[in-house]
């Protein structure tokens, strides 16, 4: 297999990119290094079957000849900035959105038929049923970030009918573990590096979300990869447990050996969009075999210990 | 009122701008003129309170003027050439994706917080229940088209949201009526006008599809923004009613007074992307009031009617 992934400085995509390496493939890194990190991939770079492209995927002319001879895309390079959407609602439509309309034109022109994408458990809004299946109705969006997601999935499901193209779209939680840089965890890290005798806390704390540990989701993504066979492959990748903020910060302070006083700005939502309840049900992909190997406490632990070992 | 209607020269806009005229609103219309005529606008513009903006909603810089003091958006301008869609995939992404985009921006620019949006039923994909609800589950994008669609109302959602906007989201089945200008029965009119002897249908003829007289889209619109206050209001649009290819065709040869041979190129779907069964829920739309005033049958012999008294 010859792949190519996007955002593959990043912290999953780095993570996919070892694996697929581990595995003997051939593979092509994509990333402009502006959330990615080169120290992810320099040992990577070390081994002749892999080759690194600094090329932004809004540009389709730049990004086309890297696809040369592609058989499967892993499509993770985004803007992942939930929080702050609403203050550049361009970003998510640029990059998510006509990203990944670049990165199918791109394989087209090359002939390239799989894509594995990096969706969202955002795109369930503010779910009606918890936990939430892949099949829950129609929900109506609640960030820029979410829209831009559900306008992937749209075009990779389109491409797919209209190219015959197969996609492989997983919604995830937040993912967490080695080369995390983006989410709760890194910003009480900081805040409390800063003034350790203080935590502000965007909301009530009691907001729950669901996270998952990196080495879990690329064991999901491979197994799907060798497992399914349908032209659109849809799952949610997650755990079954729930964690609220709370309980986050108790793992964290524990592990910083710290006892700040907790500041929370109230509110069921950290921010306008904020979703207070992310619990998705993952039977479908337990049907296939796959099986979270750390829990939440876990998961939190090691960012926290690999956040602290990687000033 | 001070409205805007984009796409307000085409077939079902201009219908639109007639009816904010008749209702004493000023009204602005944005139209390139590409598939909208001059001619479905030319009365209105005798009315002082209506302006015309010769301008492309792919230009976010020369729209924002344009909604200065307005406070309702119509939004029809879009791709609505939903077969075609393979042939050129930036068409769909650039107008009805990005387009969408534009005047979301552009009315958050100027303070404009209400917006009707010309959706479809294509953004059900092969609904897996039929008749379609509105609250049908996440479907699969089977066209760019419906994708594009699905990607504008998950960003009118989002605005919604973020910014204080208030979004109506119709699902339209396919439109007929006086100024129509795309579609099957246009396309089977022409046909028929080159060569009356036969008649080339793509598919077996059986597709299962559903039509709405103009007249009574535009009264549902009006009516739901008279009733509905939510945040996000989405509605189907269309009859209870099935009408098969076949049974337009009918109803296309009698009015021209034509028995041309049918020549079927097969397979249950007309191209691909096609969806061999519309049949939308209008449960919803019936709840606050409205009933279609004409049925399928009416709808189509009003449109040849049209179609055969301008040339």
């Amino acid at each position: 297999m010859k792949a190519l992934v996007t955002g593959g400085a990043g912290f999953i995509g780095s993570h996919i990119v070892d694996r697929l390496l581990s595995e003997g493939c051939e593979v092509v890194i994509v990333d402009t290094l502006e959330t990615g990190f080169e120290s992810n991939i320099s040992s990577s770079l070390k081994n002749p079957k892999c080759t690194f492209h600094k090329v932004d995927i809004q540009n389709l002319e730049a990004l086309k000849p890297c696809f040369n001879g592609v058989d499967t895309v892993f499509h993770l390079a985004a803007n992942a900035d939930v929080r702050d959407g609403l203050k550049h609602p361009e970003k998510d439509l640029n990059y998510n959105t006509i990203g990944t309309f670049n990165v199918l034109e791109a394989m087209r022109a090359n002939g390239c038929k799989r894509i594995v994408f990096s969706s969202t458990g955002s795109v369930y809004g503010e779910a009606k049923v918890i936990p939430t299946q892949e099949t829950e109705a129609f929900p109506i969006q609640t960030s820029l970030y979410g829209a831009s997601k559900v306008a992937g999935e749209s075009l990779i499901q389109a491409y797919a009918e209209g190219y015959g193209m197969q996609g492989f779209i997983f919604r995830f939680v937040s993912i967490m573990g080695e080369r995390y840089s983006h989410g709760h965890v890194i910003d009480f890290y900081r805040k409390l590096k800063k003034d350790p005798s203080k935590l502000e806390v965007l909301g009530n704390g009691k907001q729950k979300k669901s996270y998952l540990y990196v080495g879990d989701c690329v064991d999901a993504i491979f197994l799907c990869l060798e497992k399914c066979q349908d032209k659109i492959n849809i799952f949610n990748l997650g755990t079954d447990e729930i964690f609220e903020v709370n309980d986050s910060i108790k793992v964290i302070v524990e592990a910083m050996n710290l006892k700040p006083s907790l500041e929370y700005t109230g509110g069921e939502r950290g921010w306008v969009g904020d979703n207070p309840h992310i619990h998705l049900d993952i039977s479908k992909m337990r049907s296939i075999g796959w099986e979270p190997k750390l829990n939440i406490k876990e998961a939190v632990e090691r960012t926290i210990s690999y956040l602290m070992e990687n000033e």
